[in-house]
């Protein structure tokens, strides 16, 4: 019997490098030891696709979205591709999104959900979709996270940008420098710290370490730089999560945060806004961190790249994010 | 005849680290064939240090600070002590600060001010100062920066850290995370970035390129997160520099900016606020990076580290941030 975990993988806008990318994980043998994968797609697009660059087709199982209730078939196939969504119209253009594009991108991730709530799948890998034609289809949210929380009917999340040497959670992500105070309270950030630790304690089979970062510089200084957020907000969510044994410091001026000392004993930084845990990411573990979702029921994890149109069918496409996110996402589910 | 420039090396905090770092830059033969060192300070406590610690005293010449006008003179040994303040009474003790080393390390800083007003030295280098001792002293500015600032009286500057592979300059530092957007002007930031190219040219010895930072998560998006602070003042500023004819290219996400391929082409950051750069500069050159002030007619730099007054006058500070910073004054002055 074949114990491998399913893990559907979303194949993205159509127009993106996303299709290519979904035949490169079904032809790893390195990532079908991991897992069986089931890509919500269209097989047509990925024929097109493996032929416009000269690739053989993975052997698949092919299966419609549509048929209903039964279970993923077990297969001894590369995987099985989840046929999502109506043909693309004759005017489709690699490396040209539209409403057409952005319709069946998030059709194939509303198909995977549906597959994750009904425990078909076990983990949700998302290829890129794209924004703009996310608001030419008239889909109004800003991207892929916010997506699988409604759906999933989540309100307790974060985002978690994880990389072996460096992990980092985000009280706030995509809002204004200014409106990012107005995020921190001393609940959100219990949440986030709790979510954390949960998240790596998946990843990592043993309890972490949290480093919880300032929101002003030298963490306040004492109550000099701010509005005292380190001692109304932070330090007393530090206290709360200290109570039930949480191996935790804070909070810290975030840059003195990162210096190698410090990474080597955190297992995640829990950061106040976007730019302060993605700052020392980018510069630090560049096209090695994966982003996943911490907080929805089934784990997920999605590339770090966007749709990247001008090299999209091309067979340029590094595929390393994609199998970062995959082997993650399969560590998150064990 | 001796061309090397004179560096005044203030000895900082007479309690902290500052008076053994001294020593060992008076000692450096490297150090010296770059410039001749006029230290202001107190013979009694270098000489009390260096006993303490079991060390020769470098051959100096001593000369008092109260005694005029006359320039700096003409030596063959490693350095000139220049003689400030009071002697420091019968209670005090290393590592120990108090108001009474509060006021010398602020008159070492003004004596030697003075000396570059006068044009007997042709930079300053900082050792560190104690917060906690000037509060203690009635010496009302937040660190070294605002008191050379007033004293040089001087209102267009800005801080720069640098390293050989990473420099970040500030359009804000040390205010609370919500009040770094009031101190963003249009005409702040083409100040910054002006001081930034003439100060990176001095090191450089060629026009610099300058990447400079939004403020919001991925620099606005734009126009989605934030009050379009990128479009309102950053863009315009940048447009109005780059008239000038100055390499220019911004505002960056800020996480993006630091990746690998952005820092090859950068040789310098103008930041938005004091975690924006602070936190890559420690991530990446820690303990390499030093801080210099751009602006004053007088280059200066310092030392990165405080006055780490658990180690002092025990022999064990490192100096490799104090020749960094003497090293930078060296090539501001050329």
């Amino acid at each position: 019997m074949d114990d491998r975990p399913w893990i559907a993988l979303t194949m993205g806008d159509p127009a993106g490098v996303g299709p290519e990318l979904c035949l490169r994980a079904l032809s790893d043998a390195a990532i079908h030891r991991l897992a069986r994968l089931a890509v919500f797609g269209d097989w047509a697009i990925l024929d097109r696709c493996r032929r416009t660059l000269g690739w053989g087709m993975p052997k698949v199982g092919i299966r419609d979205a549509m048929f209903g209730d039964s279970p993923l078939l077990e297969t001894h196939a590369a995987g099985v591709i989840v046929q999502t969504g109506e043909p693309l119209p004759d005017s489709f253009q690699p490396g040209v999104v539209s409403a057409d594009t952005g319709t069946r991108s998030a059709a194939y991730l509303d198909a995977a959900i549906a597959a994750a709530r009904a425990g078909w799948v076990h983990a949700i890998t998302t290829a890129p979709i794209n924004k703009d034609a996310w608001d030419r289809a008239g889909v109004s949210f800003p991207g892929h996270t916010e997506f699988l929380a409604e759906r999933f009917g989540v309100r307790r999340w974060t985002m978690l940008q994880y990389a072996e040497d460096l992990a980092c959670s985000f009280v706030t992500t995509h809002v204004g420098h200014q409106k990012a105070i107005d995020g921190m309270t001393k609940e959100r950030i219990v949440e986030v710290i709790q979510l954390s630790v949960d998240g790596l304690r998946r990843i990592r089979k043993r309890d972490p370490h949290v480093i919880v970062c300032g929101l002003n510089p030298h963490a306040g200084e004492g109550g000099l730089f701010g509005n005292r957020e380190e001692e109304r907000l932070i330090q007393p969510a530090i206290e709360s999560v200290r109570k039930s044994g949480v191996s935790i410091e804070g909070p810290l001026p975030a840059d003195t945060a990162f210096i190698p000392q410090n990474r080597e004993r955190a297992d995640v930084y829990v950061c106040m806004y976007h730019d302060q845990g993605h700052i020392p990411i980018k510069a630090l573990a560049f096209d090695r961190a994966v982003n996943t979702t911490l907080g929805l029921p089934t784990p997920r994890t999605s590339v770090d790249h966007g749709t990247a149109l001008d090299i999209a069918w091309k067979g340029k496409a590094n595929p390393g994010s994609l199998f970062a996110a995959l082997r993650l996402a399969a560590r998150l589910i064990a």
